[in-house]
């Protein structure tokens, strides 16, 4: 029985998928389209009860959450695919701390990157110029980090590529590509090495052949 | 040597101190005054780059982010003290799916609260009515998902108490106490019961007696 995935159209499902692909684990895919509000309905709701996806399915186990769904096939198959998490407990926590350093400092003010330019248009909403303005200075820090512990360390986590960089993929994507925010990348030099590595990672070419929301 | 905790007095640092206590590990408090800007030295910065508590110094090792911290220390020391994160690898995947559902549902919400409640007087900066009552509408989601989460299963995580619930203390303790929303939590009756019991672990009535900001 192979894990099904919901939502690959979109962001948090493709960072399940790349870690799965990563891992060697074999899945398919459901559609779910949030615009017609199928992330509402009861049966939805039964997997997912905020609505939000990614939700896999493995047998009868449901799990959801992007980043717990990522942790736990890391550790379910840890000497399967590229090891993910680290060697010793503390590589594994210093990638535990970048993936929360990627939760709570990276992810909101590209969130509201995306959000006003990619998605503000598609609902007829007018962008707001202070809430993309004040967005990019808050990230421009997160990234002046990056480029200092880049500049130490070819990864987030350590000198291995693991779940604290994964977990980047999908919304970096977004902010390079259809926000047109790349300069904020290419302009710090370790940043910019470490973000054509990880993307041009086999898995994260695959992953990006399920396609963009629109 | 000790675990050195950076911040006792604020919430996210007793994430960290009731997970030691629960693991029986001893740690020893340095004080940082937020209010005073001792978290933007370039001596702290060195130690944390985002200026953020907590921090956790244990011999050369330093580690922030309190989900991260909370989990290596889980792992590093699994069969000493609580057992925070599950036997089987499906039990511990549950477990991370509701801590990511504390910080990415139940925490921003409730943080809100706490800022324009709590913290905007000592600030000087008139509270946000509006802000607050769409938290509040936010936040009552959340708990309705909990109640009946909590209906079904003893604790967020299972059956045991987890990380899941302890990274839920701080903040529903500054939410039921200086907040004064208690009745979010009394009007439901299995998050109301849930509360009364992780509220009452010894290794949380210790925690309280490092006293508040303010």
């Amino acid at each position: 029985m192979v894990v099904k995935v919901y939502g690959p159209l979109y962001a948090s499902p493709k960072r399940v998928m790349v870690c799965l692909i990563e891992k060697e684990i074999d899945f398919e895919t459901v559609h779910v389209d949030l615009f017609t509000g199928e992330n509402h309905t009861p049966e939805f709701l039964k997997l997912q009860p905020f609505g939000s996806l990614p939700v896999i399915q493995d047998g009868d186990y449901t799990l959801f959450e992007s980043r717990a769904i990522i942790r736990y096939y890391a550790e379910k198959y840890k000497t399967q695919g590229t090891d993910l998490l680290g060697k010793t407990i503390e590589e594994q926590g210093l990638v535990q701390q970048w993936l929360e350093v990627e939760a709570h400092n990276f992810h909101p003010p590209v969130n509201n990157l995306v959000l006003q330019i990619m998605f503000s248009p598609k609902f007829g909403i007018t962008r707001d110029e202070k809430v993309i303005k004040e967005s990019e200075e808050k990230l421009a820090k997160v990234l002046d980090v990056y480029e200092d512990r880049l500049s130490k360390s070819k990864y987030l986590g350590g000198d291995f590529f693991s779940l604290a960089d994964l977990s980047h993929l999908p919304f970096t994507d977004y902010l390079v590509g259809p926000c047109g925010k790349g300069y904020m990348i290419k302009e710090r030099k370790h940043v910019s090495a470490w973000w054509d590595d990880i993307s041009s990672r086999p898995s994260w070419k695959k992953c990006l052949e399920y396609g963009y929301p629109f």
